[in-house]
Parts: structure tokens; sequence; C-alpha cells
């Protein structure tokens, strides 16, 4: 049964669930095809995620591979095809703990970088389990900067092989996925050498491990890097080459190849590659970032309306926590986050469809603009919603620290996410970089692509609201992020003029006001995601119910925004301090009005317990119960410790007397 | 031998490390103690931290319960007291992994809460490890509000003895430490019944396991709550009673007495008490929160001069990324901070035993202060702190996400602080409530303790900054911080009496301001923090190679506070727009500066390697073949999964073929 205290607040709700859902998941039939495939994963047992808190790396490596293998047969067995409609539920339902996804990238690597003939002798064996391929790129030395990779690949002239070596240690692969235990074949980055001369990093096909009995093939050193804060179902590896040798045909050769005579040819355009690299960034949001902080927030405001704790009345029944105003500042503005997310990232998928439909027809046009967009949002949105997924948690005291929350979990995943696939520091940097040279195009009049045309349009002004409620309009709000997203970035392309001109050399210039531009990037990015909202809200005009809500939501995520960095918005005077008091005030009565749709808005994710996993989070809001069940299966309360008779018996026993 | 990258680092130190380290401890003959402690203890093979990063829960709780055990024998043979002077280092030696510690609360409260007659029977009993002892308050449905506990005692005037029940599952006692596994006794909090009237919470001494066999008691069910997020060495419990039956001499009643006849007798002061609570959130500080960011900045600071990645100007050599601006804003605040909190807490501990002094003479007036005081700044250090070693650990990137590192579960630990001895938010509003009272006293005249007599000051002016040189000035940044601090107070006391005064109940008109009141409360507690490490360097005088570099910390911390939280100090103009562009500038050169003694600095904190033990923060830098070193102990390394007989070779070969 329901608990009464959640119970209530879906009795309540201003809007239909049910549309809700349908609109987030992109209509109707999405939704049930959704939960059709989340259904029958969730239904076999070998999915279960049931035990995964307690388990040790090796049990979670192992349940990850029965999982990838089962999965096989799975979608035979339910006619979903490799990239049919389906495939993107699929990830969700296992919620991604499974083996061989480097495997997948490895596919996708031959079939963008390999000739038609590697193509035709590689997809097949792969697509066919026949081998088990994994993706080599990372060093211990080097991950951001692949220029600096260190192992090399030197073309035998005579044996027309390439020798691959790991030439110290610092070169050693560290960290590819699927790579420590499970692949027999990978494909590795390595520095060509030809005759002496260096051609930079290019793609190999090694094998590493017998196809027989799974033993390390000769001069190949590979294992585990052990034990990470999260990802343990996931053999991240490490591999040393020692002269391995592989034929002049396993170098991807569809854009360089090397003849046999130890020419080194170019050709065709490696742009399409990068484009497939910067997709890849936006490609992780939905599963890896805004699915998890969707998740932490339908834990911990399902849990702060069922735990009540002290009074907000004297004499009254103790108070639930969402009901304290800082408990609403803590968990709606994250909210409101998931939602604005979710909905750029549909701007996103948008803006990149088109990308890859002009790129096809080999316009390249868009790319400088789309490789900014990706890691700007990238990095952007990857640290917003990890900060956010850490508040939920914090938001849910003791219990949430407990693994059995599902929080802990949560967190140390999306954590990943700020690194991998760029580090969002340096993401920014691209980003920013990207916005100083458009910014510089608009002052002397040259075109810019048009999500950036907002550039040119430097107004001095003041924001214009004159009481708390014009601030609950979207222009006034949108145009104050247009406002300060302009300031930083022409600030800081000033700053480096400036720097310039008095003689600093222009690189160190740059690194002078790197801190500044990884702040106006975000900003940039902060400004497009509140203009989104904005108008996605204003679209929505017939669906009344989700409309009014969503309006809310786009309201409160703009003033948090603004309230959360009043600095950048006081800093010129556009927004002066009385009006930033009108923000807060606005921003702080948004909450209470949101607060009372809170549980339904999260019910609305459509997440199942099974894949929720959290004793706290539960759609029937029984806590306390499911925390001391699934506390009794832990192998903690398997058996009494070897602790008391090694160490503890001696101890009181030695001693013991009369009590 | 040290890695180059690192030495070269050592050789330009602008102050002597020695001298700063001793200055850290409190004197020459402190280190020195502390390395004799630290030496004996890491010497002896059974307080190896070697194999921590691979162990299960149980293998942690059986390595914690060993470490205590011969922790006493080893204490003995060093001629070390229980409370000597070397107590404080053996916890810091040990790195906190060790079993017994609510053992020693248990103790403590018998010693405060107890008769002369009830010390006199239990604390022989406890030092002599005839029992072990536990402490059991919080419930799964109680933690902060402790008014609220359910488990219920209730006297039985026939059998002169207290009936403990838990009467419903959120009265299950949940988390005490060394309670789910190891404890024999342990300390209940309960409501008292007598004749049916309820006396409120009172603590009962119940014999939970047999002294014999370490079997539950009759009525008692217990046991261990499973993973946690860390802290996977402690045995924190779960605990039902049914019907379990102690004699009336069992509950604690140095304060409270409930006579033969059922008479319930309240004696003496309870004041003495709160004190004692008060006072354990000041003494987790510093191993629990201050120390463990002194370890992440030590880690991250020399793999960042360590780390070699991409180029800071073309054609040279790949730069150090320490020598990049946003990694510098990433660490050298953090750095600053550990320097400002091990100040502020000397600070606060010095008055706290002037308060302690103060109470046993039956002075109880510094009381609300000291409560004021120990709550603020606990919740302000361990925010900032948990904040500062997760920068650390992301600034480390993918190696800073291996278990290896030592980062993960320095802020998976640190995160448990925010949230026990009293849940930030929570003790964030205590303090602001003690702040508005002082500020309204003030307002008519009133006396107010010294601390917050600066709340009288609320002048109007402006900052006088002209350059920012300017504001490398300890008064002109003091004075700003104070200026913000008194405008948040006053500005929210203003707010809540203006919703009184319109009708609003006292209680809604709170819960109203209570974002704005945490907010206020923090601003107190970072002026205090940076006007203690300003006067505290300004005493310096003597020691001039130290006073520089710390004036330089100093500067850093507070230019790096108004920076981050431009918004408060821009608010009413006390700081302009212009003058936010000197602190900027004035904050970013310190960066430069302070980069050039930062592993001089993070050295002088004085930690070993194996006190560390983080593959990237070691001593001499080999960062590469550390982490390789250690994979290769991993579990994961030990042997071939299962998981390919299982499943991978089933996979191959159901369909292998000639390749």
């Amino acid at each position: 049964s329901v608990n009464p205290d959640l119970a209530i607040e879906r009795q309540t709700a201003s809007f239909s669930v049910e549309k809700l859902t349908a609109w987030l998941d992109g209509g109707a039939e999405h939704t049930r095809m959704r939960r059709a495939v989340v259904e029958a994963i969730e239904c076999d047992p070998v999915f279960s995620r049931e035990n995964q808190y307690f388990e040790s790396q090796n049990e979670r490596y192992e349940a990850a591979v029965r999982k990838a293998v089962h999965l096989q047969k799975k979608m035979q067995e339910m006619g979903w095809a490799v990239n049919g409609p389906e495939s993107k539920y699929i990830y969700r339902a296992v919620s991604g703990d499974i083996a061989f996804l480097l495997h997948r990238i490895f596919m996708r690597s031959i079939s963008v970088l390999g000739s038609d003939k590697q193509v035709a002798k590689w997809i097949p064996l792969a697509t066919q389990y026949q081998l088990i391929g994994s993706y080599t790129q990372t060093e211990l030395g080097h991950g951001t900067y692949l220029q600096g990779l260190e192992t090399t690949a030197v073309f035998d002239i005579t044996t027309q092989e390439f020798i691959l070596n790991t030439p110290k240690i610092s070169a050693m692969k560290w960290w590819p996925g699927d790579m420590g235990r499970s692949a027999t074949h990978t494909l590795v980055f390595a520095q060509l050498y030809i005759h002496g001369k260096c051609y930079g990093v290019h793609p190999f096909i090694v094998q590493i491990r017998s196809l027989q009995d799974h033993s390390l093939c000769p001069g190949i050193i590979a294992g585990d890097i052990g034990p990470k804060m999260n990802f343990e179902h996931a053999d991240n590896g490490y591999l040393m080459l020692q002269n391995v040798r592989v034929p002049r045909e396993n170098m991807l050769n569809k854009f360089c190849e090397v003849q046999p005579d130890g020419t080194y040819v170019r050709q065709g355009s490696q742009q399409i590659n990068y484009f497939t690299m910067t997709t890849v960034r936006i490609s992780i949001i939905p599963d890896e970032v805004i699915i998890p902080l969707m998740k932490a927030c339908t834990i911990a405001i399902r849990y702060s309306v069922v735990r009540r704790q002290s009074k907000l009345k004297p004499g009254e029944q103790e108070a639930k926590i969402l009901d304290y105003q800082t408990q609403q500042e803590k968990l709606l503005p994250q909210l409101a986050a998931a939602y604005a997310f979710h909905l750029i990232y549909n701007y996103l998928e948008e803006l990149f469809d088109k990308g890859y439909r002009e790129i096809q027809i080999k316009n390249f046009n868009a790319l400088p603009e789309l490789h900014a967009f990706s890691s700007g949002f990238k990095a952007m949105i990857t640290q917003y919603c990890t900060s956010a997924v850490e508040i939920c948690l914090r938001a849910c005291g003791g219990h949430g620290y407990s693994l059995l929350s599902g929080l802990p979990s949560l967190y140390t995943r999306i954590l990943a996410s700020c690194i991998y696939e760029g580090e969002n520091t340096v993401l920014l940097l691209q980003t920013a970089r990207f916005l100083i040279k458009c910014f510089m195009a608009t002052i002397t009049g040259q075109p810019v692509p048009s999500s950036v045309t907002y550039l040119a349009a430097v107004k001095a002004g003041k924001c214009p609201a004159k009481n708390k409620l014009d601030f609950l309009s979207p222009d006034v709000y949108t145009e104050a992020y247009q406002h300060v997203a302009v300031r930083l970035i022409s600030s800081t392309a000033a700053k480096l003029q400036d720097l310039i001109q008095s003689g600093v050399k222009k690189h160190n210039a740059w690194n002078q006001c790197t801190v500044q531009l990884a702040q106006a990037a975000k900003a940039h990015c902060h400004y497009i995601t509140v203009k989104n909202f904005a108008e996605t809200v204003e679209k929505l005009e017939t669906k009344a119910g989700i409309q009014k809500i969503m309006k809310h939501l786009c309201d409160l995520f703009a003033l948090h925004g603004i309230f959360s960095n009043a600095g950048v918005f006081l800093h010129d005077g556009y927004i002066s301090g009385a009006q930033m008091d009108m923000v807060t005030a606005s921003y702080l009565d948004l909450l209470d009005v949101i607060r009372k749709d809170a549980v339904p808005l999260v019910d609305a994710f459509d997440f199942t317990d099974k894949s929720l996993n959290s004793a706290l989070g539960s759609y029937d809001g029984q806590v306390y119960q499911r925390l001391y069940e699934w506390a009794q299966k832990s192998p903690t309360n398997k058996q009494m410790s070897p602790a008391y008779e090694k160490y503890l018996k001696p101890l009181l026993h030695n001693t013991l007397s009369k009590l």
C-alpha cells in the first residue's frame, strides 16, 4: 500500500501526469514502446539489479558480461533490431550496467575509419561475436591531448607489418573499457613511423587475447586497472605492447594509407570523423547525465514528503521536510534543471541531425559551431547535473548516504561524465575560442552562425523590471542572460586584446584569460538553455495544464540561475540591487508554487521501482520498511564475522569476570 | 628517485618547509612527537592500509577490529596513556579506520550522565574491555529532531525495571556505530514513561549480546545496516527492542532519576551536557575535515606538477598542468582554505577551552555563543572542505577517479561530515537564530557577546579601494566581509519583521526567511574566518619567510571568497563593478605568485606516503609506475574471471570459425 503521506501528494496534481510523460517521451506511442522494453527487461531475472549494492567488483563484472551475452538472445526473442527504435530504451532499461559497449565503439570506428575491404572483413566477425572488440586510445600519460600519445607503430617494409610498442611507462594504455578482461581484439591508437618519420596518431587493429583459451597473445601485457569510484562492472584495462606485429592491412585506411613501399597517402576528408567524435559527446547526455538526475530528483522528492522531522508550528504534527523552504530550495531547482536539460538535449539532437544531413551532402560549414556546441554543452550539462545529483544526495541526510538509497551510485557515476569524452575545462575553453572568434567577427561585420548573432547586439541598457512579477516574464530574464553572456565574452575579448597590445605573448595572454573565458562559455550555454526552455514553453500553448507547470519550472530555472550567480548580473548594474531583491522574492515564491506539484512532476519521469533501485524512492513510499528489508540481505549480515572468534572473543574472554 | 618535475618544485621554496610544519603543529616538539607516533604505527604491519582499496565491507570491518584490539597492546608497549599527549596523533596515524570509537563515546556518556555509582560500576568494565559499548540514539525515523525519538522505556514499578520497546518500524534504531556487529552493550535513548506519562528522552544501558558467545540477547533484533558510501570499516547497526527489561539502575541518573515508587526527580543542571554535545561538533573538525582536505591538496598539487598535458606555447615541451591558470584556480584556493580552516580551528579550540573553564566554575553565560559558533562553523567548514576535496578530485581527471588516487575515499568520507553531528542546514539556522537575536539586542542597546559586537556597526559606506593593490590590504577585505555579514543579517531581520507585521504567523515568517538566514549565518562564519586568518598573519611578524607566504594565502582565501560570492558584495554597491574587476585582477595575480610555492606548501603538511595512501600523491612523484604496480594487486587481476568459462567462451566458441 502507498504511504498516505505520498498518496496525498498525487491527488492535487495541477496537470495530467500521463500527458506530461507522453510529452517527455515525444508522444504516447514512444511511451508505450519504452514501457514494453522496460517491462521485458525487468521481468527477466538475468537483468536483475537486486543485489547490485552488495556485489564486489568481480561480481559486478561477471554480471555485466552475463547481461550482455543474454541481451543478444533477448533481442532476438523480442524481435528488436540492433539499431531499431527500441534500442535507445534498452540501455536505459538495463541502467547501463552491461558489458561490450566498447565492442560497439570498435565496430563504429571500423565502419567510419576503415576501407570497404576492412569493413567487409571485420564487421561480420564483430557482429557475430567471433571476436570481442574494444577501443584503446587513452594512455597513462595522455588523455585530453591526443597528439601527445606515445605508443608507437613502426612500419617494417620487409615484412609488410607494423611493429607496435609501448616505449615507456607513461605510454601504457590505461582506462579502455572492455579491454582489461573481455576483449580479444582492440583498436590501438599509436604514432605511425615510416622510415623514422612520424606521421601522427593512427588506429591499428590488434589481437590481444587468444580466441581459443583467452590467454594473452605474445608481446601483450594486459589487465584490469583496479577499483574506481563507480563503473565496477566495466573492465577498464591496461595494455603494454612489446614488439607486437600486425599486418599492413590492420591500419584502418579509409583516409590514410601506408603503401607497400612505405609511401604515406592521405586521402579524403577527415572532417566527418571529427563530427563523429563531436556527436558522441552529445549522445551520452540523456542516459548518463539527464536520466540519473531525473532519478535522483525522484528519489529525493518522494523521500522528502515521506520523511517528517521537527515541527514547523509548535503543537502540530512533525512537518514533511519538503515543507521547509530550505529543502525546497535544495531540490526544486534541480527538478527544474532536469526539465531544462531534457529540453536542451532535444534542441541539440535536432541541431546535430540537421548538421549530419548537411555533412552528408559535403557541406562542412556548420562544423565549428557544432563542435563548439557539443563541447560547451557537454561541459555545462555534466557539471550542472553532477552538482544537482550531489545536492539531492545531501538533501536526504543519513539515509541518502546509504548505498541502498541509490543516490551514492548515481552520484559516483555521473561524476565520471565530467571527465570522460573530454575534460570539462578543456571543452569550455574550446567553446570560448569559438565565441571570441565570432565576437571579433561581429565587430568587423563578418557573418557568424545564427546561434551567436546575439553577440552583435551589445546594448548598454538596464533591466526594465519594475516589480517582482516582471521577473516572471521570459523576455525579461532571457534578455538578462543574454546581456551577461555578451558582457562576459566582450570583456574577456577586450582583456585578451589589451594583454596582447601591452606586449604579452599571445599564448600567455590566452592562459591569463582562461578562468574568465571558461566562465563566459558557461554563461553562453546557460543563456541558450534558458532561451530554449522559454521558447519551448511558449509553443506548448494548446496543452494548457502542462504549459502552466512548465512555465513555472522555466521561471524557476531562470531565476535560480540569477539568484545563484548574482554577481555577473549585478556587475555592470544591468540588474540593480533592488531588482535582485525582486528576483529573490519571485524565486522564493515559486518554490512554494512548484512544491505542490513536486511529486507529480517526478512521477511523470515514469521510472519503475526496479529502475530506481532505491529504498528511499519507490512509488509506494514505504521507505523505512524497505531499508530494513534490504539491509538484512547485506553480506555483512550473512554470518558472524570472523572478527569475533579472532579478536573480540579473546578480548572479552581474557578478562571475563562476573558482570 | 624523485621525479625531476617534482624535485625542481622544492628547490625554490620561499620559506623553510620544516619551520612551517613546526608552526602548523604548534611547535617543533609537537612535530617530533607526531612523527614518533606515526612512525610507530606505520612500521607495524597490523596497521597497514596497503590493501584498503581492494577490500570488501566485511574485510574492512575485520581489519578495523583487528587494529582496535592491537592498538590496546601497542599503546601499552609504547607507554602511551589513554588520554596522553600522543592520543591526538594516534587517530590521525591510523587514518580513522578503526573500531570501538563508539565504545569511547559510551564511556564518555556514562562519565558525564551517570551517577558516581554508575560510573564506578561501568567505567572499569569498559576500560578493561569486559564489555564493548556503543551509543544508540538515531532511529530510522529520527535523526536531527531528538525529541521525536519513538523508542519507549516504560517503568514497571512491580519489578523495578524499565521495559524497552520499538513500537513501530520508524522507531528502529539505525546508524549507531560499533553496534551492528561488535557491541555487547549500548546506551539506548528512549522516551521514558512512568504511570503512562511521558518524561522525554533518557539514556538506558542495555546489554544486546551475550558475553559468552556474542549471540543476541532475548528480545533483541540487531544487525548491520549494509553498504554505505564510505565507513565500510564501521558496523553501523540497527536495533529493535521487544520487551527488553533492564533494572532501574540502568537509566543514567546523574541529572534525572526515577525513584522506586515511580517519582521522577530532575536534579542539577543539564547545561554542561549541551556543552559536551557542542564540543563534539568542533572536535571532529581536525581529523575528519581539515586533514582530509590537506591530504587532497597534497595529492592534487603534487600530481599537477608531474602531469604534463598539451602545450602552453607551440613548439615547447608539454606543460605541467599546474601552469594552466584554470588548474591553479581550481587548486590553490583550496590550499588556502586548508590553512584558513586550520587557523580557525585553533581559534575555536581556544574559545572552547576558555568556555570549559568558565563552565567548571558554574558560569554558563557563554553557552549560547559557543553553541552558535560550534553549529555555524561545523556547517560552514564541513561544507566548504567537502566541496574543496571534490574540486581536488575532479582536477585530477581520470586518474583522480581511480580509488588508487586516494581521492575518492577522501571525498566519500568527508561528505558524511556534512550530515553527522547535526545536519548542516539545521545547524546554520541555529546560528542564524542567535545572530538575529544579537542583532535585535544591538538595536535596543543591550549587550551582546564580543564576537558579534560588529553587528552594531552598521555603516552605509563604500569600499575605499582605488586600485587592485588596495585589495591586498587585510583591512579592506576584512571590512568588506564584515559589511556583507551585517547587511545579510540586518536585511533578513527586517524581512522577518515585515512579514510578522503584515500578519504572517511567526513560525511561517521564520520558514520564509530560512534560505536567507542560512546564507547570513555562512557569511558571519566566513567573515570570522577571514578576520582570524588576517590577524594570525599579522602576529607572525618575526617569522618572516612564513609570514610572507601566509599573507599571500590569506589574501587568496579572502579574494577567492569575494570573487566567488560577488553578488553579495555588489548588491548594495559596497563594492562597485570596477572594484570587482580589481578584486579579480588581484585574485588571478595571486595564483601565479602562490603557484611557485605550491609544492612546498603541501609538503609542509608533512604526510607520509603511507598516510596519503595515494598512487598520485607520493613524495617521489612516480605516479605512473605506482598506478601500474598497485593495479596489478587488484583482485580483478588475481585470476581469470569465471565470466570467461561461463559466458565469453561459449559466445566466442559457439560460432568460432577461422579468422
